[in-house]
């Protein structure tokens, strides 16, 4: 929004090279403004923009862009600007950043963050990757439970100005041990002298940091915090999350169950900062795998090519009707799928689901069914097209084949995700391309053979 | 998690009607774990469980509670403690249960409000429903620019026991309008003795309430903030929004463009809570409207019909060349209908993404193309089946056919979504069914014309 605003000014401004008029420009914008503002520049403008910027806002406007842009301007700058914004990163924001990158690269930044934190960057990328203790930051407050509320308070102060979120502390025994956390609204709401173990009810949630990061989404959404502490198998308290960091984590999720869904591998970049080949490969590797399986339906085909050549009227039909099954299909997989993500549905409700999609996909089917008879009897009867004399047992045969099919569609594209997860793969993985492949084969043959049965003496 | 390890123990409870034990047990959880509790009972045990709990606790726990089960326990519960709940509970939750009621409902609920709290649910309610307005809470704090630090954390402990959050309070005018935001943080941190207005730099990000939600949470994902004030088109402040309600919304938005791309309507409650006969309207409105355009595909072939009966080996080949198509199609669409929504991609982009959607469409279409021309000549020449003397023909006919409507899969499922945009309605609309349709009566004409150029004089 901004962006797209004052763009062509601030470039104008740089070509001119006017660049104490930018600095003050820029004096008047929030960090996160000044980085969508980047988002829009070329490479080379962004890194004359980010040099101008004073020291501790440069760090800030680099915590706000994307990764992608993270990286390019990391090659652009020197050594001493790099190891200055690592170093005043925040911890979680920096891991992003390093996990990302190739390794020797990874090495190497962290060979230039000073031996405080480089000791917490390493304790972080220790941890499995999409684990909950990549995401969080040691940058929390813990106190012990025999300080009044008035020393809490004096000790936040003291301490609290590098930290990412005050809104929560954490109370630990002489071990580490988490016992409590206390949200900052209830120290300024109760007595300074009060002990802090009057305001503690000993209930807490907690993550543990091995944990996915996809369960940390779900705490957040159950428990509506800001932020939620991490401790390890013994319950010591290592880390914070906050909701800012979580809520990317839910968009991201989002994004891979959905490009899942529409039939390809997730990609982790945006559409046009991913390479060429880099995302043929992404989409290719599937569209072959399914193009493999849907060479089955020129061999199921091959065998009713007798049929085929009695009846060519049958082959008009083909399309429609293993079109329909995939689309019955694709629909019931999608609901699944996203269903057992929110935890709607758990592994144990197959069997329900199974039933009630066998009663829509028998409703359904009928339906499109009388919708095709319907069609064929209107096509005959104003002559725009000729079915032969049997058409009234070819728009039979259609409205019982696209029950089946559809009935077939709508439990095997239900019952695919819950196969899926129960052999612990991603259920989104259940595309809609992979269940229509699935069921256009055996589509052929539920359609081909009730045609068989009901045009027998007739056409065939 | 909790709910299914320590439910048999609950109902047994009920049963016996032990609700001295019951309620001792309930202490000690949490709000948020008790409604978890909830979701597993039957009705009856539900409103048993609800009336033993303390008056706030209720409240409490019935705001965590999903909506369609909030509505179930009202009809259950009697006026007085449904006035009461509705009363205690938080603006912003009560009016997402109000806009879900029919009507009549509605408006006999806001008539068991106390007027003050009436006068809350009628302003936020005439917001238009998806606003920016319905989400947000009147419970925030504000203040006056020429107080000191001192007097502003004092005027807190006053009045901020009800308030929703107080991780961010407002200074605003003597008329009302919005002056900047300041964090409880930077209040503690700073000397009691100083005056607000040192603590101000008047740059603060806000929502107004006639915004769409969902831009609410690109707004949050932009600024990493916990709470964003709005505003109404004078800037006077009128409400917040906190992260946990958008974090809803972001979650809602997810599951509404899931569904649409699995191609049906998007449905508002989870699965097993979506009546059977609203489950089959969602998804027949669309399969119809699918299932009539699909009927285009009969008309298609019955142009080549002439072919088909003088080459039925052409329709074996049908039902892959028109999947490739499809599934190239929805990869295509899913990707755009996503990095739309996540506003990754603007509508100008659409000639770049068109550009390159060509040049991937020809690419992945030669490649599935030269597999389908292998399994032609390798079929023949192990004699699994048989294509007749013309099979390098017929194997040309298949390459040259697949890059041509995977070509044209792709770019057509790429521009869809950007068509949708600009006629104002959604991308996610452009569903994998969808493009699927659009793409199989197109690709039956490439494959058939393809087909007599290249088997002219030959097999046709």
């Amino acid at each position: 929004m901004l962006g797209q605003l004052i763009e062509p000014e601030i470039s104008e401004m740089i070509a001119k090279r006017e660049f104490g008029a930018l600095r003050r420009a820029l004096q008047s914008f929030a960090s996160a403004s000044i980085a969508e503002l980047f988002i829009d520049l070329q490479a080379a403008e962004m890194t004359v923009l980010f040099r101008i910027l004073p020291r501790d806002r440069a760090a800030e406007v680099f915590e706000y862009l994307p990764l992608e842009q993270q990286e390019a301007l990391m090659h652009e700058l020197g050594t001493d600007q790099v190891a200055q914004i690592l170093n005043e990163m925040a911890p979680d924001d920096r891991t992003a950043l390093l996990e990302e990158l190739p390794g020797p690269v990874t090495r190497r930044l962290i060979a230039l963050l000073t031996p405080q934190e480089r000791a917490i960057a390493t304790q972080l990328l220790g941890y499995p990757e999409s684990s909950v203790g990549r995401l969080m930051t040691p940058d929390y407050i813990s106190v012990r439970e025999n300080l009044t509320v008035g020393q809490v308070l004096d000790h936040i102060r003291k301490v609290g100005h590098d930290k990412e979120t005050l809104n929560v502390i954490y109370v630990v025994d002489e071990k580490g041990t988490l016992l409590d956390d206390i949200r900052l609204r209830e120290l300024i709401l109760a007595e300074p002298e009060a002990p802090v173990s009057s305001l503690m009810d000993r209930q807490f949630v907690t993550l543990r940091a091995d944990q996915d990061q996809e369960e940390s989404v779900r705490a957040f959404q159950q428990y509506d915090r800001v932020a939620l502490p991490v401790v390890d198998s013994s319950g010591l308290l290592v880390g914070m999350i906050t909701v800012d960091d979580v809520m990317d984590v839910a968009e991201e999720e989002a994004t891979e169950d959905i490009q899942k869904i529409g039939g390809m591998e997730a990609i982790d970049a945006s559409y046009l900062n991913t390479g060429f080949w880099r995302m043929i490969r992404k989409r290719g590797g599937w569209l072959s795998v399914l193009f493999v399986g849907e060479m089955l339906t020129a061999t199921a085909m091959g065998y009713f090519e007798a049929e085929i050549a009695k009846a060519v009227v049958l082959a008009l039909f083909v399309p429609l009707i293993i079109s329909s099954g995939g689309n019955t299909g694709s629909q019931a997989s999608t609901l699944i799928v996203r269903s057992l993500a929110l935890q709607e549905l758990r592994l144990g409700d197959w069997w329900r689901v199974l039933m009630r999609e066998l009663r829509s996909g028998l409703t359904l089917g009928a339906w499109l069914g009388l919708i095709g008879f319907v069609q064929v009897l209107v096509g005959q009867s104003f002559g725009w097209i000729d079915y032969g004399e049997h058409y009234l047992r070819l728009g039979v045969t259609v409205w019982i084949s696209l029950t089946g099919v559809v009935a077939f569609g709508s439990t095997t594209g239900s019952m695919l995700p819950f196969f899926l997860r129960a052999v612990h793969l991603d259920p989104a993985t259940s595309s809609a391309p992979f269940v229509a492949t699935l069921v256009d084969v055996t589509g052929l043959i539920i359609y081909f053979s009730v045609a068989t049965l009901v045009l027998r003496g007739a056409l065939l």
